[in-house]
């Protein structure tokens, strides 16, 4: 089953299009431990209201892929969600090879990359290694930070049509050209998503990181055509994640 | 001292302009005791001609940031190399400020970043991480591979000028206006390294990956303005790797 499908089951399965991204602010590594655990109660506190998890750096650096991270994904797992590696992958082709074999080896359903490497020599090998291990690859098309404007809002030469065409208008149509798993569309930017949205159509799903902290409304999300929510410090780093997770869900549910 | 001072006055006493890039193939987990062996030994063998060592996910994801990464580091240290972490970086500003926080913790003297997220809760966060410890922030400006034209080599509509420029004349641009402490731009494009130094001129280094196994020629970086080169698996997965290591210097210090 793709990954598309797999997330779409566990989202329906657990009434839910939330992923939660477990993003954590640096810790001397000293409190590694302590950082696992947070992670762990969060995670164990959140879940019914999920349908994945996210994992940055902000744990792999810390923990470790195969020491921390890997326990995790398993933790996850286990806690009936999908699990998805946010590594925004961006080298050449050898070193994406041996990314992707790295972070599907320890578990994740999925992982990011950026489809600005371009095809040969870069994201091919990535869809090469997901095709064989049967994992998904996301494709960031517009991200959620001001400063996307600057390179997925420029203004780019389409090397086909030779017509001017902004960044992520081609980053959309390459998401469906390569068959990617998931598009990557900030929710801080719904006129984007409506976009987009409508070169994907029902066939990449868009999935919206920058809920909460970030300033993205779940509504506004949904409404311009997002199926599944990314909220990460909201849910991570609030009081009580559980309660948190269920409002988002909550939002998520009525819009959609 | 700034980064490109550290590593021009390293580059001078080790009489070395080569960084060696510590990429070896995937490996399952278990066998990361003998990944951070052959680590060691590559690096003991070749650090008498170079300069400095460059490290990927091909180290950090089966060894762990603070398990085995830290060490080498160390290592590279104590034998008088500086240490460059090729994580191009390329994530929002939140979390490029904790993956920053942790590499430079663990010891990197600079680390490698993508300009193509912008610099507003993009690049700055990561800048800020560097001034605030005295560390590097290396651009990306020319990849190595194919692929690289897809994205560094599309046109793209000057923001400021209105003008059709290529994106990495636009990153060039922005390195110097950013002051960045280096540029990456690929051995394997000498065309591109001339065009970018008229630009650069000796306000930042440019950085050559892509010698040896990629195809890059040593002289022809060299020629057309690269100034330190960077070698992966043509040292570090040669059958001797100190010869490998000294005839790449041997050939860059007769070059330049």
């Amino acid at each position: 089953m793709t990954f598309p499908s797999r997330l779409e089951q566990t989202a329906k399965r657990n009434k839910s299009n939330i992923i939660l991204a477990l993003d954590f602010p640096f810790e001397k590594v000293e409190q590694r431990q302590k950082l696992l655990f947070t992670a762990q109660k969060v995670l164990d506190a959140a879940h019914p209201f999920l349908c994945a998890v996210k994992i940055n750096h902000h744990l792999t650096l810390p923990l470790g892929l195969f020491d921390g991270v890997q326990g995790l994904v398993q933790k996850a797992h286990d806690l009936g969600l999908l699990a998805v590696m946010d590594c925004k992958v961006n080298d050449i082709g050898a070193t994406n090879q041996v990314i992707a074999e790295y972070y599907y080896s320890a578990g994740f359903d999925a992982l990011i990359a950026n489809p600005f490497i371009g095809w040969e020599e870069g994201l091919k090998p990535i869809f090469d290694v997901a095709d064989k291990t049967q994992r998904g690859v996301i494709l960031l098309v517009y991200m959620s930070h001001k400063g996307a404007l600057d390179g997925y809002g420029q203004t780019v030469v389409d090397a086909e049509t030779g017509e001017k065409t902004s960044q992520y208008i081609i980053f959309a149509k390459k998401a469906l050209q390569y068959k990617a798993d998931g598009a990557i569309v900030g929710a801080t930017y719904p006129e984007k998503i409506r976009e987009i949205r409508q070169i994907l159509e029902e066939k990449v799903p868009i999935i919206s990181p920058g809920i909460g902290a970030q300033g993205g409304e779940v509504e506004a999300a949904v409404k311009a055509g997002a199926k599944y929510l990314i909220v990460g410090r909201a849910v991570a780093q609030a009081t009580n994640p559980a309660t948190a997770a269920k409002e988002f869900r909550d939002r998520a549910d009525q819009a959609l």
